[in-house]
């Protein structure tokens, strides 16, 4: 599988880097194929990462990972959308608004969610929701907490969901509990409001959920 | 301490007996003070259970649980507003709106939550929000899930926290989180999003999560 990774920030980089680490071909897509973090990264990653603009990269993948804050994610796949069609797009965002500080409000919930309007957007694509309530570090190596945690996973598309399970365990995940069509963004997204105050209380953004029955 | 459960639908009935079945003198707090359901609950407990009114109930305890439906749950504070001053009011309300079938909006989330209408319906009251996030069955029997789990807290007096921390280990809950305020109630009860989506691929209720770091 070729892997692109739409975003050059914090958490774009610490994905691009674990797919290149696990032998993947990787291009990371930002908006002007020449931004200092995305330049750093491909000298870093050798012969298996390229730096591109959105659509190139997307163009270049057969899985696209959107990795950019939630008050990009449109302007981004749109930017990106020629290149995907019919591909898996694995939407990590979150529709977070800190103008009124910490903790954020959400800018899009209830009724409506970031993973819908973003699949809305691009209906070729076959839009994947996961990740997103994790901080980058436990993303990319879940074996930091002390025990197994559970991943959520939402999408219309279930051979989607399945190839984005077996990329999820390829990382060391356990594969995740299947909330059902993209419209459950609603529930995933709305975690946040949670996650940020577990993040305040517990003083860091390295945990986990494990659902228990 | 004496206990008071306002709402004779299937929570509060399992939150009173749970109380009673611990030695604990209980009020049930009715609209009415001759609900059917309020008076088969008062023959079977005996001694230590009475049925009265919202108000009735209020007054006689130390703690007051609030266990109605969310719509209801200001109309209800109200009413018992003259028992509520400097008592502890446990808030295990959830602002569901089913209108639109199920999985349910929310009725207020983001920017406020039914945790901060209550409090500051009743601003003497000592209000915490916990236990809306787990079915009555494992509210009142959390060793019936295969390990340990987490609950969470919210409120604005600690003290109150801390009263309310000692009966949920009573009950066999470990020790919650503190999550800060009162207006934490709004992660609370945006976790019910999530809820009903995991109740839906889970096929129960009986679940809760665990924080793993």
């Amino acid at each position: 599988m070729k892997y692109a990774v739409l975003g050059t920030g914090t958490v774009g980089r610490a994905l691009a880097s674990k797919l290149v680490s696990l032998g993947h071909s990787t291009w990371m897509g930002s908006r002007t194929a020449d931004s200092d973090a995305g330049l750093a990264w491909a000298a870093d990653a050798g012969a298996l990462g390229t730096l591109s603009t959105f659509s190139g990269a997307a163009n270049a993948a057969d899985i696209v990972l959107l990795a950019v804050g939630g008050q990009h994610a449109l302007a981004v796949v749109e930017a990106a959308a020629d290149g995907l069609q019919g591909k898996v797009l694995v939407d990590l965002t979150n529709p977070l608004d800190f103008s009124q500080g910490f903790p954020p409000r959400l800018s899009v919930c209830n009724d409506d969610s970031l993973g819908e309007q973003i699949q809305a957007a691009v209906p070729g694509a076959r839009v994947v929701k996961t990740l997103n309530t994790l901080s980058n570090t436990i993303m990319v190596d879940p074996g930091k907490l002390s025990e197994p945690s559970d991943l959520l996973i939402a999408g219309d598309d279930a051979e989607a969901k399945a190839v984005v399970t077996k990329m999820l365990v390829e990382w060391g995940h356990r594969p995740p509990v299947d909330l059902g069509g993209i419209d459950a963004s609603r529930g995933l997204e709305a975690w946040l409001l949670l996650w940020t105050r577990l993040y305040g209380a517990l003083g860091t953004g390295d945990f986990n959920i494990r659902i228990v029955r």
